[in-house]
């Protein structure tokens, strides 16, 4: 069976959202999925006004993403979609995705998973009965220069890891913005679309997930200290964290939404000994590499002798920028070849199936619960 | 007419080919074009097997970019494709282009325009005439910090502009690549297919471009010396050149293949009486814009009040990094708009009226010519 | 009473030292400071070619710190050192800090103040009883851009402080230097003489002296973790530690020698209600200012409106980078400054009378023993 | 006989005067020059009172630099003088430098050597007849990084250096700051005092000093557009030049007092067959040094295996910034080591033997010269 483009129906992403544009965005880079469908809003007048932006034919615009998994259920196999994107607030992951899996589509899920880990054991399991290629859109795990960072750790270039800096500062949050028509501030503030954590859940997940990612070592104990610094917010919105990892590496995390003027500053500096490195994901084709008594290294996309992972998630020469939807493109390539493969019956390459999936998701919903409960508590460590 | 995807057929880009890839992207990021057609290579078989890697069907991938035009032309309205995208060597642009514009088929085409300036005012004639639309992917001018410089200046707000540097280094020529498999070295160093200038015409005729339509001045004379620095080389690897533009201000462009070490680094400083200000292509969401007695400001992507035209090319938050091939698209996104208006009869938005055309075409190509003759001669100033 | 450069005796800071060098330097620079004597080495070999190196008259070469303080006593007045300058390993701190002020010579002193809290306060009783001038070297606070954010929150421009992150990541004693010849890691990993603390004492105390001098604030509460990672070490090269402040503010400390490549990376940022800010050691020319919806804007020694203060600790005009030595110079010449105001009776400059001194060296003593006593405890949080 | 301090006097440099202060500092910065006298001011008055603030004797406070040279000389041989400091504007240059070398008295003079060609060839003859030292504070080769950067070419590391690029963009003359009581602008941009060109003179002879330092080669021919933007202005305040080495390399160099908003962004790239550099006088302590297929290297002050001159010139651990005064101390170091062994009768430290010197200011005043008549010029190239 010769290869065709993935079909992808969304779940959210309508008229006014962030992440569904960032998606589509990433969906579409490479040619190899095409939106065929969607349940953009749970206002079916905004969903098909959605879907016209999208210039999808009525019919295959829904007015639920129930109706969405049904409907095209019933459709030819040559014609339905492959897979379900769910681009939604957190609390509306779940549904979505217990929904498809059980009706045999392959899931792309934003992050974090879901609402809390009851959930999350839920959808792991489904995933592992069903055998279905589920991908987690921790999109910053997706730059090449985080590839080639977590192969030269692999690889023992920086020895034994000693300590790992992982920081996700924002601003955007230093005003009570959620009491303005800002949509994004207020879902994200709202314990009950959000879940128990405000700065830790949106970004701090992804602090940890970068972390485990590039040092491949797991957190095995941290200490908390979260705060709602904005009066009359209920969400942390701001979180420092003292880690240890399982091979005696000590670690700090931290992650906010009221350091003020920052953007979006997520960054890693991870010290071996050997040698250690700093990325920025607001720069994120230099890699700094750091040695004991050589000079620093500006390792840059696409020069010089970088691992084949770094080279195989990168598509222009070097000094032409790629950025943050290339890096989230980078998961929808991954996904897509995965299950191209899965369709024509082939092995995919091992270089691309790499990207973060459903166990990505309950370690971050673990993290999330573990954070909570040791800011709560006056006890130092708190096991993860 | 409700609007559609507008349906591009491309003329090269196939297997082995690099900035084919790039243009595929960058029309497919928007969601607004869509591949239905192409001649990807001079070679039969090798455009058949790109056709097969973009999902196209067989009958839709032609042996010779003549083939298409014509065959094209016969299918319904509905279906057929609406421009041709030509991402060729220098040599293939005119034919194509002609024959597309002959034809009624809009053109997007890569730069430099042409092969030298007959075909250039030729092409600019035909598009005079026939009227239709004319994208040349001069694709620097699509960042949106380059929009936010151009109306800076537009506004006055660094007052007079006095002096201009362009640089645009490059080290990837710095030996005899072109001796090797290097399909890229290979027809760039190749005056039979580049035209009279190597790294003038790829890069330099970029920097002249950026230099024009950021500060809105232009050059009207030129003192240049150009170099080829590696041995053998028939084209200049190297070139400076002192400016002097029409309201009397001073500058200096320097373009060069053979620095060593350096990437891709296209970067403008501009200064006049009240201010200057510096973008690097590296960077491309920073302009440090400088001021005679305050604080440099770091202008950012998506960063507080900026310019109407940078908000409208750019596509998610600030702290997010959009790239080349984001800059590259807004030349798509746009001609798209502009192509959709037409076929709609609507007027365009007026921010996305802007990309580059064929009479900046002409002005590269004049450019190209004078700096050579410049170059050659013993006068100091050269009339442009 | 003619002003006139005010005489130093220096203990300490002979051949093969690194920090006598610098006070020194940092003495000399402004021309208000004459070295006059020294007991250079507990070597009096040592102590008397160091002499030499530094054009000293062989008699005022003493063998010890106290022969020199009883001789000096023993000039006229016009002719005796006029203070003390103490540049040796931490455990000879107190001894001669001590004498100094017993017989009536005012001092300056490296950090930490001395060995233990005891002594701390036994030093900051006989300042206040004998009225004399004392500095502390804690001179990172000397830099001109420190000062400017000091002010800057001193005058409310960053709101209510909700944030602090100070880092001083050091990769030198990555391996077992101390099993070299290294002088400094020698001294600096041996409990006897360097106290009860390795990293946290030479450099996490700078570190704390910077946020509560830029910040005005005063830690309440700590959370640490330390770690001898150097497989035989006895004090700890790396430590982790969250803070809390005494207006509520958050904050993260760390301090590390075994962050492999990094060079002496003390940097701090800032965060209130209404902005923020970075400065970094090594670029300390430059700090970083954030607001909540502006351009970062780049505040540069010497460049626009700067406060007084910052102005006051500058010699030269923007561009021309000021280093760590004149920084150290700025606590020299106002050490200088209220010496010789003091001789003339007259009353300082109030710009100038800005060093740290033996309060905050005791300051600097209590975070060393309470960031200690963390690291050892299960409760999660240690007065301070 | 043992080594003593050499003693110094200064002509210019009283109060409200720049530079003066400059050269006091760093004299003063390693412990090898003593101030011993001055005639600071051809104002008595303020002459005077600027010798109190050096705290020297009212007799050694000179009304001119004749009577002070005069003076002097009549003095025991080791009380008198070893030197005089020469920091006055360009026109008070040659009196006294050819007074001093007349009288037996080696010489520091700012740069640019003098007011014309005549004068700078008078000078170094004097100096050739008499043998005395003399050093043209040309401080930006001083910095340890440039001394690497020079060393890495002669030692064939870059291999053969085919382009170079030096800027010296300042914004301080973009309004007519003469106009207002503003010294520094005053003079410079005087003819009468600065010479034939202002800012070519003032900071292009820097620029060319650097390049030509820096490389090792020297320039054979140049193309220059010289202007005074700012109306009324005398002298060029903004110059783009074409260079051409006698090596086949070919350049760029461009000066400015118009870039508004830069600060003294002196700055140079060079790139040869096997790679480049990148140095920069605002941050002088890094290098980078970039290669054909490897990462960009960091090289830093103190860090690595660096040339034994960048050693010899650096005084404090890596991390540590030594700034504009440590480089222009180096000056004076080197200097007073190679007098103090003229007077000791040893041979200098070949690494110390490395200032500059007479014929480094009479290649400056050639540059001034042909800068300006190749401006005045319509042919192309201008033999230097």
């Amino acid at each position: 069976m010769s290869k065709r483009k993935i079909r992808m129906g969304m779940v959210g992403g309508g008229r006014g959202a962030f992440i569904g544009g960032v998606h589509r965005m990433a969906a579409a880079l490479d040619g190899q999925v095409e939106l065929v469908c969607g349940a953009f809003s749970s206002n079916p007048e905004r969903s098909r006004l959605s879907g016209e932006d999208f210039y999808l034919p009525t019919e295959r615009v829904y007015g639920s993403y129930a109706e969405m998994i049904e409907k095209e259920k019933q459709l030819p196999l040559g014609e339905r979609m492959d897979f379900v994107s769910i681009v939604t607030p957190n609390h509306v992951h779940y549904g979505p995705a217990k929904m498809a899996l059980q009706n045999g589509f392959h899931v792309v899920c934003d992050k974090p998973l879901c609402f809390n880990m009851e959930e999350a054991e839920e959808l792991v399991a489904l995933v592992e009965e069903t055998g279905l290629i589920f991908a987690l859109t921790h999109n910053y795990t997706g730059y090449p220069m985080v590839k080639q960072a977590r192969a030269m750790i692999e690889a023992g270039e920086l020895g034994d890891i000693r300590k790992v800096v992982v920081e996700y500062p924002q601003g955007w949050l230093s005003t009570k913005l959620e009491d303005t028509e800002q949509k994004q501030a207020d879902w994200r503030t709202d314990p009950s679309r959000s879940g128990i954590a405000g700065a830790m859940g949106d970004i701090g997940t992804h602090a940890e997930n970068l972390a485990e990612y590039i040092t491949g070592l797991e957190i095995t104990e941290l200490c908390a200290d979260l705060t709602a610094f904005v009066p009359g917010r209920q969400l942390d919105d701001d979180g420092n964290v003292l880690l240890r990892f399982n091979n005696g590496a000590k670690g700090i995390l931290h992650a906010s939404q009221i350091s003020a003027g920052e953007e979006n500053d997520l960054n890693i500096r991870v010290y071996g000994t050997k040698g250690g490195f700093h990325w920025r994901q607001m720069e994120p084709n230099t890699l700094l590499v750091k040695w004991l008594d050589k000079p620093v290294e500006v390792r840059r996309t696409g020069v010089g002798d970088l691992y084949p992972t770094a080279t195989a998630h990168t598509r222009i020469p070097a000094g032409h920028p790629e950025g943050y939807l290339e890096a989230f493109a980078n998961i929808y390539r991954n996904f897509a070849h995965c299950v191209q493969a899965r369709l024509a019956g082939e092995t995919p390459d091992p270089l691309l199936m790499d990207f973060p999936g459903v166990k990505d998701g309950l370690r971050g919903m673990k993290f999330i619960e573990k954070v909570v409960a040791s800011s709560n508590s006056k006890e130092k460590w708190t096991k993860f």
